[in-house]
């Protein structure tokens, strides 16, 4: 049977990647990379610099592939993505076809498989429409938590106490709910609109990368600065990619 | 000034070690390896192997340490730690003490040192307390959730929806409150108590070494088996470490 690996690559610095990654990479005979096109341009590059430095394997190939862009108008954002995750799986289920009999494939995932992404979701969707007969596999990876927590030097956690993970669009929506919140996908800069002035804010993009910038304290002071830095640094970049948590309270308070 | 490296380590599979943390282990003069007393002798060995594994620099050296037991007697739970955190402090400040001048020291933490660890609390105040002078850095690692998440080939999250991560206490007092609940610390088996039959549970013990044992199911169909394999696998083992994942409805419900 066929067989595709799944493999968290960490944030963008090269060294996130576990043995565990590295050796799943060796297995296989194609790893698959897809190109974003515009901006993203660097993205690509930070997989091709990780396939270069670590496949050993003399007969492994890569195999570049373009990501089709998701269709928002007249949709919900439900539809919208269920739409968009179909198309992959009809260019996943060509990739996986174009294996050889018993052959390996992999796929190499920003972060870690399990959080925000979605390629588990869309192998599934492959292995439930197209027939293939495939199996796979997932490898962690380390998440943009764990880089913007090592960066801060913080715990994520108050002793004892929750964290929601959430997205720009909910915090916008529902406000702070836990004492710990992390703010994934938020293209909006939902910090700076929620009236939490005490709040203390850790924030940081690119996180991994030799562009990295960090940045913390009590919200109040610094929403603004940060929307102008984030503002800033999209511009030169062509593309942004950051993340934040926001804290209340202290540990050992009851 | 002496240097401490706080490095993730992962869950147990010596392959969940990242290069950046391989790296940092041999940037060290000395790995200071907790030792935990009854039934943790297990991890301590996990530890163990995985210094012999990667460390290849021949100067660098082993120094084991007993860590206290928490005392809980006649103490509030946030007494009780910040007492217990107090304690390793004095101990931790012996170890930094005890490095050459410039030299570096690291710590082998479990999963990631942002979740659920208290060592990058502790290590702040050994600075505050001891007025010894040194720096510190903090390398990511694979956690427990990511381990889950991998093993049970899963997303945490449902498309755009937030995520809980709490712990056994806190899940037992405020029940499930979000679509994705992660439980850590959970040595009541609160999952069992909550009424909520219809949600999905995927659970994991030992998550990463060879021991590891993984089910899902219908919460309702499956909560007191696990219970059961729990309890065996504790007194096999002398020790647990388990997680899991609540899970209440669909990708694209809007």
């Amino acid at each position: 049977m066929k067989h595709i690996q799944i493999i968290g690559i960490g944030t963008g610095n090269p060294e996130h990647l576990t043995i565990q990654a590295i050796n799943a990479m060796n297995a296989a005979d194609v790893v698959f990379l897809p190109v974003k096109g515009a901006g993203k341009e660097e993205l690509a590059d930070i997989r091709r610099e990780i396939c270069q430095r670590y496949i050993t394997r003399p007969a492994a190939r890569i195999s570049e592939f373009a990501v089709p862009q998701r269709q928002t108008a007249e949709r919900s954002y439900a539809q919208s993505v269920d739409a968009w995750h179909g198309e992959i799986a009809g260019i996943y289920g060509e990739l996986i076809a174009s294996l050889p009999d018993e052959g390996s494939g992999a796929f190499l995932v920003w972060g870690d498989p399990s959080l925000y992404d979605s390629t588990i979701r869309i192998i599934e969707r492959v292995r439930r429409e197209s027939g293939l007969d495939f199996d796979y596999t997932v490898i962690p990876g380390i998440t943009s938590i764990q880089a913007l927590a090592a960066s801060h030097r913080i715990p994520i956690n108050l002793v004892g106490k929750p964290i929601e993970i959430t997205t720009g669009r909910r915090l916008a929506q529902d406000g702070l709910r836990s004492d710990s919140t992390i703010v994934m996908l938020d293209g909006e800069q939902a910090f700076a609109k929620i009236d939490d002035p005490d709040a203390e804010i850790f924030w940081g993009a690119y996180l991994g990368t030799q562009d990295e910038i960090v940045r913390s304290g009590r919200l109040g002071d610094i929403a603004a600065d940060i929307v102008t830095l984030r503002a800033e640094a999209r511009q030169r970049h062509g593309w942004i990619m950051d993340i934040y948590l926001l804290r209340k309270g202290r540990d050992f308070e009851e």
